[in-house]
């Protein structure tokens, strides 16, 4: 009896964590999506390459249109250049802390009809994603733009070597979030139109 | 012992499912975004209105620049409005046995600077909430550009009563998916640029 006793102990044990061995995480969806949050504060520790893979494959996993996929991104870890585009861009002077950087790069050469507008559209989605995998990772991030802003533009174009024809249209500082954020409530029936407008 | 042997079972039955129970839906974030796919075929049936709401609060849960929610969500679920669009959109053929569409509409007066180009960013980033919502409650959907053409977003505007100000930004069917749509693997190492451009 002692021995039904522990097999089913160990089965249950088994049977509890088999889904979690087999999931890349354990967040659903929807409490990511509404989960997800801006997160400013960061511990200054660094972001892990796995990590910074998991969520560049999030990234390109956005649907683009007719698949053009016309987007590059520039991945910056070094204290240094963190440090830079921290000392010369006002919206982003949470990168002295953060881990790292992902700048999502448009280029309109390669989208549908060579089209900027379509390319900054299926950047943003990429975008999007980005900041979704870094919630469902645990890690903290938020949308700092550069687009439709030229100067900002220039300033990261000039410190990351981005040619002139690409679009740089965010800069995502990540990192290990310091303090407690919540998620803002946005829903609001008002912005909801059935049938018509 | 036969008590001790049920109990165990009790409990493991309950500690399996607790987190189903308090989970809003057991499809976990990463897995639907790398899953995520355009579907076009669906089966013809209705999308229920729980449904419908979980999607527009996945949508009002993106990010905003300056948290402005430049956005208001068209849905349509009755099929002589949903076969009218699909009649006057060739990219939106699959209206026709899709079972609801979400327009989602740029408000650029909303937007920080009463800018155009952020309203479509910040739209863009609620029509990837959409998608992925979409996703993990098991439907099916796609995103069917308007703007930046203007002849659809005339379309779209006269049919559904849109003022002319406002950006419908694009047609997005849902429906229950008919068949199989496997996601496409687009992570391509060339598109990243590790430290600089």
């Amino acid at each position: 009896m002692k021995k039904i006793f522990f097999t089913v102990l160990i089965f249950s044990f088994i049977f509890f964590h088999i889904e979690n061995l087999f999931s890349q995480d354990g967040k659903d969806a929807l409490s990511v999506i509404f989960g997800r949050k801006s997160v400013r504060n960061f511990t200054g520790e660094s972001v892990s390459k796995e990590n910074l893979d998991v969520i560049l494959k999030a990234g390109m996993s956005a649907p683009t249109a007719v698949n053009k996929q016309p987007w590059s991104f520039v991945v910056v870890t070094d204290r240094m250049t963190l440090d830079k585009l921290s000392d010369s861009l006002p919206s982003a002077k949470m990168l002295y802390k953060a881990g790292a950087a992902i700048i999502v790069c448009a280029i309109p050469e390669k989208a549908i009809n060579g089209s900027a507008e379509f390319a900054v559209i299926d950047c943003s989605l990429a975008g999007e994603n980005i900041l979704l995998a870094i919630e469902a990772l645990g890690l903290g991030g938020l949308w700092t733009a550069c687009y439709p802003d030229n100067a900002r533009m220039e300033t990261v174009r000039s410190i990351l070597g981005i040619p002139s024809d690409i679009i740089p249209l965010n800069v995502i500082p990540i990192g290990h979030p310091e303090g407690e954020t919540k998620p803002k409530d946005k829903f609001k029936p008002e912005n909801i139109h059935w049938g018509k407008w």
